[in-house]
């Protein structure tokens, strides 16, 4: 069994946005020379997500709009976790959009459907942030 | 290590609904004969979900009226998705009840609790779907 | 390839909480003596979780506060799953929470961000529930 370990770094310039990290994701599986087995791309910090959907910029939207509805940021007293922090509601949106995908690998390739692509979510930005990439097979 | 690779194919009749696919992922994981390893199931499609849940019929019908309470199909007009779709509800719906599932495989057989069983669950339904098996191990 | 296999016994003494089991599951991972590979964890029931979030008594009080906001335990009636059980609820809270987690092994530790934790989410205790942990690599 072979395994590779690449971790990508991301400063988004704003408090909540998406990130399309397909290309950067099929680098680190070409570098990793592995063929057949499981790659998992999860984000380090738990204020962000890493999910597969289209990348389509009005759906990006409805994303944002809808996450807030479901996860206000403000007014930051709502939550108990705000003592210290303003970020609850980014620990919560992070909840819904997911920490990680698990993508098989076949044939040296991210074996997707024909509209999946790997994005990044910031939902607590405007610093550096870790997403890792772990791939295990042959 | 060894790999296996198997799709399925669901036409599902209606918009939405949820398929038991338990059976399909129990004989892929029999045609693959690993019996120590993990198994992932996902859907192909970014407006279809994988998920893990009860066999039971009215526990389905309350995962339908909720998932239309937390990301309604309509009013079209509402998401921005919808200039050229009409399903980016379908989407949001599928964030919720998520993409894939990872199932420990022990001893040849799905490691699971009393309960657990396998879904596919439709939300843009009403032509061919795609659900990716992958088992990686020995 | 290496595989490992062990099960945590859980009986919260509440029908709702959040249990830290970072810990149990590190020892699990230096028994398996598996240094690089994937760890699945996973609730063995459908009306638990495991997820990644922070060790904060504030958020978690919010997840609580947010989960039964959007998935509100009473009145029991609103659900069809309660004709023959009262924890609808359950299954549609663990469904925003998540099933499992899927943690990078990396030189013998899980390879996590600065404040990643792993909890049990329960959301209909006062009983026996399993949790699985299931690590493969070498």
């Amino acid at each position: 069994m072979k395994s590779y370990r690449k971790e990508l770094v991301i400063n988004y310039p704003k408090r909540r946005g998406f990130v399309n990290i397909t290309k950067d994701v099929i680098l680190a599986l070409k570098e990793s020379n592995i063929k057949e087995g499981m790659l998992l791309c999860n984000a380090m910090h738990i204020t962000s997500s890493v999910f597969i959907n289209d990348d389509e910029s009005g759906l990006h939207k409805d994303f944002d709009i809808w996450l807030e509805k479901l996860a206000p940021e403000k007014p930051y007293s709502m939550y108990n976790h705000n003592g210290y922090e303003d970020n609850a509601d980014a620990h919560l949106k992070r909840t819904i959009m997911g920490r990680e995908v698990i993508v098989a690998i076949t044939n040296g390739s991210l074996d997707f459907g024909p509209w999946e692509q790997i994005f990044y979510g910031e939902f607590d930005g405007l610093r550096n942030k870790r997403i890792l990439i772990k791939i295990i097979g042959e």
